[in-house]
């Protein structure tokens, strides 16, 4: 009996597989979403990954499952850009660049910001750690506003979120709309006239 | 030949019947889209207007078409609704009522929103009568409150009104978070750190 060839070394080949599998399956997901829309056939994600359809589904159960994922490391990538921003002097310019981001990044295709204001509804599921951890560093980033003054007290982080998600999504392939709206939603509708 | 059997009175028995197709139709998609969403099988439309699906592609071609002449109706209403308000003593007040009407109305059926948004994409397609009536009517409203120097001059009243889509949009069967977000636009994120 090989090293190769011990029940460990066999299970430490199996986990390397589905890794390798899941992997794969992402990469083709944003591949074929992005050129077909979150609504994509998934069977083309499973061939663009080499992979059989029931890989596909003993990965994600559900296509929101495969869209999750997707978004997991999109929210990573957020959550390190908000931290980078804590150190920038003007805390007004760090909140709304990073709004800008997680727009930007939210609308990489047709679908996807739709999909993760599922996150933002009143009544969520368990969200993920990556997107706990993307909140928990914009907010961050959206305290230091209130501190400064610049972002009124008594507004939760969540609905500033989900407004800059609900922009996203209904501007989906149109930047040069959503940062018009989003320019509209920091300065107010009706600045002044709170209620 | 009676009165009821010439070639006149048979072309307006046509109409007629041709008409009363068309309102039970929207009647029955109303009723469908309420319980299934927009998405719902426009076989069973037709089947609760008692009319075949030949009958009512011939009236609405695709699924948008039929999602238009429901929100025409919506559209209408809502036009009269800022025509009303336009008396009103608060400008302010005036807008943030009608923009909550406007999210009400148009987040009837999950799927609404954003068959409404449709008409506001930048690269939008022609627009409906009743679509530019509702936009005409709101856009006066705002306008007052411009004057009255309740909502800022420079914006266009079509991305206050995706703002106030969007919000429906994302908030679909959630009233009150519907509420808190567009109270959040109206007094902005950032108010006074115009950008």
């Amino acid at each position: 009996m090989t090293s190769d060839d011990t029940p460990k070394a066999r299970a430490r080949a199996v986990r390397a597989d589905v890794r390798r599998n899941r992997a794969r399956l992402l990469a083709a997901a944003r591949e074929t979403f992005e050129r077909d829309g979150a609504g994509a056939s998934l069977e083309a994600v499973a061939r663009g990954a080499g992979v059989g359809i029931g890989t596909l589904y003993r990965h994600f159960p559900t296509r929101q499952d495969l869209l999750e994922a997707l978004l997991a490391g999109v929210y990573d990538d957020l959550a390190a850009a908000a931290r980078d921003l804590m150190v920038t002097p003007a805390p007004d310019e760090a909140l709304m660049t990073w709004l800008r981001t997680f727009i930007s990044e939210v609308t990489a295709f047709p679908g996807m910001a739709a999909s993760a204001m599922v996150s933002l509804q009143d009544e969520r599921p368990e969200p993920s750690r990556s997107w706990r951890a993307m909140h928990g560093a914009g907010e961050a980033l959206f305290a230091r506003a209130q501190r400064a003054g610049d972002a009124p007290a008594g507004v939760s982080f969540t609905d500033v979120l989900r407004l800059a998600g609900a922009i996203a999504a209904v501007t989906e392939r149109e930047p040069v709309a959503a940062g018009r709206l989003l320019s509209l939603a920091a300065t107010g509708v009706m600045p002044g006239k709170a209620r």
